[in-house]
């Protein structure tokens, strides 16, 4: 059983001592820095500290703060997404629109990640290459940008109603393109029965599924909504096949994040809201440390269960405790 | 483990044997009458045979076979489909005109099913007796047909995209009916993103969630499409819990076809092509017997399994293999 997590809320000291501990943050964004389009408070300020403060563990004594502070190397700051609905450029558009220094560099999404995966690890066979989406734009630009051929996605012609014809011609094939080697699953605000049929039919005659995350719920408006994994989940009921999945908490993503920044593990933090994705990719991926706020998704209770799922190394209220120190 | 299934196709004594030992078959339609809109060969000449064929078992012996079926009394033949898009009187009409004889009290679905449950088990108070539907029509006109108020379902506006406003409303809850009680979820061959997040949000304020099956997928055209369950499943794994399912294999249907037919089990045989809901349904429920025919969804291979889910007593190749008696 791991151990109780630090809680470094209103603890300077203990925050200090967090903070020199790394030279790399990687964010989760929704539940972390904002919910839907309300940016929590303070948190522009907390990265812009972050970016400014020495990583040098000049010392841990919280007296001492201000020195290392003032380091001008700065820590790194990534933000590894599971929204598959937005490409890293629409990503930086909206975390640049709320005020948080950030460049199109330091953006890793899901749709990325799987677009990376099946361009460079899959490499489809020409004949066989083509992917069929389920998601929206997000996915397409991401696939676009890695030069592989898509289907569905954001079509107009697969947001419509199943016809009788559309059943026939997907059962004997002729609505099916041959090409198709993959089934990418992410978040689809316009999800049918057309999208899941179509993507079914490719499945069974043997397409690679995969999802860009599998997150149950999207939060929203301090509620609950669907998350690509409640899309997805459809075709692995029906299909019996699970998806390789390429957000967190799959290490598919955290190696392609260490490949781009050659960052030293020992000395990344993972920040999020989700035990399952953000704090088990963090723990699975042998980073230095795991944050977990209770801005989100999963709260205390969640960790003091027999069977949690993943315990985070650190906790806080929200991120801009952090902040206090500045 | 259960003993091998005996194979029926081609043994007149066997089949003989069989007949005479039940005075009433429960008959599953798609994959075992028919596929889509294709009825299988001699289905409707089986289903007659049975009807007219005395239900005392004169003898087993081959030679005698047609002095059996000259009894009057005949066979009960009930159908029990996991259906939902279609009300009974729906499906009377599809039965009818496949030429398959039948009235309107020998069809039992799964939609007629759960508004039994809801509206004579759960007796909803009133305030809170609203149901939620995810369905076709055939939902809506049992619920109506048992006098149960009823939101979402066919309604047009919920055939359309979400809108900010909808994410808004959803959240705040001034989109929600406080009176709906129950979240109902059948087959929905217009599933989409607005109704699973209203669905959602029922469930997350304390509805009771009912399925009226949960069937992965939904034989046509000899190839397979999403089943009900597929459209259920998305709620199941974002709200995290399971709903009560009415449809096969669940024992509330057995219990209210046996309640309405006043059927002994012992003479009872269930007839179909899923193990999973067919033949459990029918050994859950202590038949005398089940038959799996093999033109739907499961194949001999599954029951050969070390962990098939059910194994039938007989098979056949198909069910009007059994009309060589005749």
């Amino acid at each position: 059983m791991a151990s109780s997590p630090k809680y470094l809320t209103g603890d300077k000291a203990a925050i200090n001592e967090f903070i020199d501990k790394f030279d790399t943050f990687l964010f989760d964004c929704d539940g972390v820095l904002w919910s839907g389009d309300h940016v929590f408070d303070r948190v522009p300020e907390t990265i812009m500290m972050l970016k400014a403060r020495g990583s040098s563990p000049l010392t841990s004594h919280p007296s001492c703060a201000f020195n290392s502070y003032s380091s001008p190397s700065g820590k790194r700051t990534v933000f590894v997404t599971n929204n598959s609905t937005k490409s890293r450029e629409d990503y930086l558009q909206k975390i640049s629109n709320l005020h948080i220094p950030c460049e199109k560099e330091d953006v890793f999404g899901s749709s990325y990640s799987a677009a990376v995966y099946i361009s460079r690890i899959l490499k489809l066979p020409p004949g066989k290459n083509k992917v069929f989406a389920i998601g929206e734009a997000g996915v397409e630009k991401e696939l676009a940008a890695e030069g592989i051929p898509c289907l569905g996605g954001t079509d107009p012609n697969f947001r419509r109603d199943m016809t009788p014809k559309d059943f026939q011609a997907l059962a004997d094939g002729t609505a099916l393109d041959p090409e198709v080697g993959v089934v990418l699953c992410g978040l689809d605000f316009h999800i049918n029965y057309l999208k899941l049929s179509t993507a079914l039919h490719y499945l069974r005659r043997g397409a690679i599924f995969l999802a860009t995350n599998t997150d149950s719920t999207l939060p929203m408006h301090h509620s609950f909504f669907m998350g690509a994994g409640s899309i997805m989940i459809p075709l692995q009921y029906a299909s019996g096949t699970k998806p390789l999945e390429l957000g967190k908490p799959s290490q598919a993503m955290m190696d392609a994040v260490e490949g781009k920044f050659q960052l030293d593990r020992s000395k990344t933090c993972m920040v999020g809201d989700r035990l399952n994705t953000d704090i088990k990719f963090g723990i699975d991926g042998k980073l230095g440390g795991t944050l977990h706020v209770l801005t989100g998704v999963h709260q205390k209770e969640d960790w003091d269960r027999e069977d949690a799922v993943a315990v985070p190394a650190y906790y806080a209220d929200k991120l801009s405790d952090l902040a206090v120190v500045a």
